[in-house]
């Protein structure tokens, strides 16, 4: 990411107790969770930086009480800046991440722009946190889909290797935006009045509608770069770098939280009731499996909370072996999927 | 399903070229697309009589530029009725078909109430025509994702053998009726009023929301009504009473199309290219698989068109033997899931 000649002579590792923080894309559906995760889990803030581009220039966002000014992202940004949490778009990391290490700050990048890039580590802190303490200025927060499986699959994992994969999911607007859950909005509202509502921000009509992923397809394998993402993400962050993944991304109609159907096969037979105490007692997972009453995780459980949701655990009836456990997992896209993460990985670079 | 007793001298085993048609549940969803099937398919029809409960008798519907008065369902009903379709629930199917059958008509059953009946053959006219000769008049119309899914899959099963077989789904209200369908509208505006809905047919809030299927759960397997349906089915469809099958039916916020991610794994390599091959020259299907567009299977698409929508196709990366392929079908849940399907078996009943 940074070449030799780019290198600063010192490298930040870790952040001093009361750190300076910027958020990069302030404005933007991850940027706002930022600042609620920031303020919710009491991270702290010596100063708050608010970085966007001009046209966001000059307006405010609230932080503990405070209305914090925000200012147009420049060259000059980083000075004195001790971490920066980018959520901008690949292009913005790229230009801006290299030089806000060499202002001094650490950077961890919500953009795809660096997860497979060897020196810098793609971390979801209850799945890899050891792999964190390699950084070189730079941490990556993976992919939504990859960090919200990564939370549920790295406690089974842990405790039996997995095998193969299988990921189908359900995915939210958000993962494409603020301006993606407005349009989901927008149309779902004018198909109730009967009407059609030109779409601008999504390829296809959105109302009572979902369709596959609308990341750039790979006309050779037909896989999309948001699978493709999920597969190198999901094998990086749970160091199964041959890991069989299989793969399904479909956008559904819900603003801001992503489901998934997994499949995962283990090296032995892994029951249900094994898999529910190991969830149980993982860090970040909430299991909710309750047969009796049909209760399993659902968008509405899952949007505004930390835990990702786990249920429907049961073996995979395709496998005859035992060996595959069937399971479904929700997750909030802007917390878990990204904000949440982002500012986890910062709190693990604070004096311990 | 009926005993030596109770049967009938002479079943009738095909229909006149003319006959007299009986619906039985008429003002529901499946009901009022029957009627739009027959007209629409010119299927021939000397008189139509519509039957539901005693709370609809009196009621018109139009079919073929007249109002058809709906008449209450009675033991007497089926008097000179040569064929009836049902779909009014198992109760209903369970206690007036052999009435109907008795009666001298061939029943077309849209209810789960005898698709595992030796003696009922389980019928998708693409898939397994054959299989209708041997009825003794009834005749089952399979579970909506049943009878998608084998659509889309027999044309490639009748050229290589599956030996497993994997189905995620994004089901759409209408699989609960037209009470459903009314309650996602009402609770989708609600949601977009920032007020709640109290919902009264499905067990969860149901706006910008997706649950796993509310069918009755075993507790014991973990597996819930519909998907356990929908496994008996498909074996009993094509005809692998051992096939290994995965399932997880998810319910999503969709009006009346249902999709589903299918992994299917043959006893060879199956390329996408054969795959899309075999499928283009199937009955009942249309590819829609354009990658250079990102343009795949989509409800707005599917919805009251006759023809299941297979897309996706590509080899599943978590098969790397390649034998197993994966694709992304949407088939209208009330047509090819039920309605049309009843009315192409009857069609199948008419002297050819």
């Amino acid at each position: 990411m940074l070449t030799e000649l780019d290198r600063p002579a010192q490298i930040a590792r870790v952040l001093p107790a009361n750190p300076v923080v910027a958020i990069v894309g302030a404005t933007g559906a991850v940027g706002v969770e930022l600042l609620n995760c920031l303020e919710g889990r009491n991270f702290p803030v010596k100063a708050l930086k608010l970085l966007a581009s001009a046209r966001s220039a000059g307006k405010t966002l609230p932080f503990r009480g405070q209305d914090v000014v925000i200012e147009e992202l420049t060259e000059a940004s980083f000075a004195g800046v001790d971490v920066a949490l980018f959520s901008a778009g690949s292009g913005i990391s790229k230009k801006f991440a290299p030089i806000a290490v060499r202002a001094g700050a650490i950077v961890v990048d919500n953009s795809s722009a660096f997860r497979m890039e060897a020196n810098v580590p793609l971390i979801v802190p209850e799945a890899n946190e050891a792999a964190l303490s390699a950084h070189q200025g730079v941490i990556a927060n993976p992919n939504c889909v990859a960090a919200i499986a990564t939370t549920a699959l790295a406690p089974l994992h842990r405790a039996h290797p997995i095998r193969r994969l299988s990921l189908v999911t359900y995915q939210a607007a958000s993962g494409a935006g603020a301006a993606a859950m407005e349009e989901l909005r927008l149309a779902t509202e004018a198909a109730l009045k009967g009407e059609t509502y030109p779409h601008k921000v999504l390829p296809h009509p959105y109302a009572f509608n979902f369709f596959s992923h609308n990341a750039d397809m790979d006309p050779e394998t037909g896989y999309n770069g948001e699978e493709s993402k999920v597969v190198a993400e999901t094998r990086r962050i749970l160091s199964l770098p041959e890991l069989p993944v299989g793969i399904t991304c479909i956008r559904v109609p819900i603003l801001r939280a992503h489901g998934m159907a997994i499949s995962v096969e283990f090296d032995r037979v892994v029951s249900p009731e094994e898999a529910r105490a190991l969830l149980g007692a993982a860090p970040g997972v909430k299991v909710v499996d309750d047969r009796a009453r049909n209760y399993f995780p659902m968008p509405v459980d899952a949007s505004g909370g930390e835990d990702v949701l786990v249920g429907r655990l049961r073996p995979d009836t395709a496998d005859p072996s035992g060996k595959t456990l069937a399971m479904f997992v929700v997750g909030d896209q802007l917390l878990k999927g990204a904000a949440q993460n982002a500012v986890q990985i910062a709190e693990r670079l604070l004096p311990q």
